[in-house]
């Protein structure tokens, strides 16, 4: 019925997430929130892992993308489930590290990594970098000389495919500021570099083609065309890497007009295409990368709110106001993102009333969802912003000096608190 | 020469800001960091306090929008230049009261204050609320008769006014989130419910047009069809209400295409206006609020960045990689919004590059400014983006887990930090 198995009504007509009533989570932690299904969180991880050693016999590794959502509590899950994780800054590195994650597991990403944290990272044996531009990879070779360490690197490679999505989200193309080109001969040519730095061992290659696909052809064609180079180093250098990252990109649903594939059907797809072109290359099979970004939090999370007011304007539009907004989801108002949202205590009530939900920003734009459908709503109503798992607490601001609302993990039938609520005094705590 | 009067260059080729380095700022305090200059910001105050004074007999009070930015040193300063403020949530109000703001200057907004705000506000003395919807008018009554207090009020109008400006930032028209239609009826009735409710007391009313308005001619129509509704509200319940709050939107320069009025213009044209409609109305002369919002800080700030990389993509585009980006600046992924940016170590070399300037968090979309003009420019060089004072800090996330940068405030040749740079356990201080 929903977009995610996690989310069901109960006999109170009661939205529930992981079994659990969201109207009485909304009245235990406050609005707005940010509620997790855990067991949905470790059961999309585990989908990986398994299609992995199903169809690639165990070969390879999911990453989780700290950048859809990161705290403590959420990199202790990725590192007992066995994830790998993939951070792209200093602040992600040092929350993983606080939850124990294993540095040999981190994959450090980011166009523009400051030589502050390319020190940190070396210093604390992040497993690889994924190196994005030349001057990168001159910064981190002093630093792993002068630390005296072994790097183990990937460099980005822009692949020049476009997925077809989103302007914004489109990275694999040649206008890109992540990576090196690949048809311009840039790819190559850093290959050749990064062989030579002493210190750094260059042990394989990653592309990200996009976010929110929804078909495997444009991963098959990614693995095809990054196989490719690989024989072409191999070939040129003598050096067969043994790493492919194929970055991530799966697609989740965001209403019922998404229609993602099962991870298992891409992992089942991408192997066969990366077993069978590395054959005809010569080429051994290399240990693949996928890093599943927002399939694997997005929709096992919902954000609750309670509506403020109602304001019906006549032959204009009715405008439900809730107690968040831009603040702790941005993605409305930044590209238009759909969600389906519900009323919590009216979860099973004919969705009749065309509505716009309004944040409580001061700015006209603070919109969650325009003309979407929700049963009549009244003040104290709960509100359920479903698949806001990723990219919503991770891209939450303090725009109108609005505390961010905590994240509460349930399990079993069990809250808990993954991030407290902030308070007035967390907002004043750098200021003099 | 450049788009606010405290930026010079100085015999280095350096920027400064009310006389200071900023490429020695940039290494005092590292980058990004914000920087203003107070003395920029109070003489701005003083502008509207001063033609408030000429214009108007100093019957009025201009508030600043604490919304644009807000600290708790901002808050002391526009206290000492006897400012009001303009606040929308309990964080602003709870800031403002710590930096010793007094309440009874302060105007608490917003299209949906929570009731445990309405509560808190009330127990402070918060001078006026700007009452929305009448959810929030009932609340406030209730709460007003709960503790025993006189609560004074303004009715937030919409006069219908359309400013011509971004759809985002529209926000007196008929189809808006906030406040009270006049031309459908709506506003009287609340004007007729307010007055009846015991403990609060009618003060007045506000409209809010839009922003970055380059033009009086649109606050000149709102204050006759503002004082209008006055004119009705009398003639109808023989309340005459004291003062009219004309909000803001006066434009600042983004870059030297831009062309705001003086504000002492804006705050003439205006006083003119109010009088001989007021007279004509045979209405007392108002006591009126302004609303300058980003015109008080926006050109007394900019945001310094230290170049990580430089990424030319042959017949495609130049990517300049800043150590910052979306993270503390969302405007030109929110808006588009245009912004002037400079090389602050080579602010006197010709701009003869066509660059676009990219931020470093992990997202395409991640840019500040596309196809602008600089010096070349190198890895380590200092960008500095100009008429940041507002929306900047105020909008800043933790997206990709960077930490927020400092506000730093320049007087008389001395920085001094308002809000200190976060680090990495300021990120996880909440986290469990």
């Amino acid at each position: 019925m929903f977009v995610s198995d996690c989310l069901q009504i109960n006999e109170s007509g009661h939205l529930t997430i992981g079994g659990m009533d969201t109207v009485a989570l909304a009245e235990q932690f406050g609005t707005p929130a940010y509620i997790m299904d855990e067991n949905q969180l470790r059961q999309n991880c585990r989908e990986y892992l398994r299609s992995i050693e199903q169809f690639y016999g165990g070969h390879g590794l999911p990453l989780y993308a700290s950048k859809a959502c990161c705290c403590t509590e959420i990199c202790r899950i990725m590192a007992e489930e066995g994830m790998g994780l993939d951070v792209c800054s200093g602040g992600e590195i040092f929350t993983a590290l606080r939850a124990g994650f294993p540095p040999e597991r981190m994959y450090f990403h980011g166009n523009n990594k400051t030589p502050a944290e390319i020190d940190y990272a070396v210093r604390e044996n992040i497993g690889h970098f994924v190196v994005d531009n030349l001057e990168e990879l001159r910064g981190l070779g002093a630093v792993a000389v002068a630390q005296g360490r072994r790097v183990r690197i990937l460099l980005r490679v822009k692949p020049g495919i476009d997925a077809h999505t989103h302007d914004f989200i489109k990275t694999g193309q040649i206008d890109s500021k992540f990576g090196f080109a690949l048809e311009t001969g840039e790819a190559l040519l850093a290959a050749e570099a990064a062989l030579q730095i002493p210190h750094l061992e260059l042990c394989g290659i990653h592309c990200h083609i996009g976010s929110q696909i929804f078909d495997a052809a444009p991963f098959e064609l990614a693995a095809e065309v990054m196989l490719g180079f690989l024989a072409q180093i191999k070939e040129r250098f003598g050096a067969e890497l043994g790493v492919l990252n194929l970055g991530g990109g799966f697609g989740i649903c965001y209403d019922e007009d998404d229609q993602p594939l099962p991870y298992a059907a891409y992992i089942e797809e991408v192997s066969k295409v990366v077993k069978a072109t590395a054959a005809r290359l010569g080429l051994a099979m290399p240990y693949i990368i996928v890093e599943p970004g927002r399939s694997i939090p997005g929709s096992t999370g919902v954000t609750l709110y309670r509506v403020g007011a109602v304001k019906e304007i006549p032959s204009v539009r009715t405008y439900v106001l809730i107690d968040g907004g831009m603040c702790d989801n941005p993605r409305y108002i930044l590209y238009g993102a759909k969600y389906r949202v519900l009323c919590a205590n009216k979860a099973a009530d004919p969705a009749d009333q065309m509505v716009t939900v309004a944040g409580r920003c001061c700015e006209s734009g603070d919109l969650i969802q325009e003309f979407t459908r929700l049963p009549a709503v009244k003040p104290g109503d709960v509100l359920a912003v479903l698949s806001t798992g990723a990219y919503n607490y991770a891209m939450a601001s303090h725009y109108n000096r609005i505390p961010n609302a905590p994240v509460i993990l349930v399990r079993d039938g069990i809250p808990r608190v993954a991030v407290r609520r902030e308070n007035y005094e967390d907002l004043c705590r750098n200021d003099l």
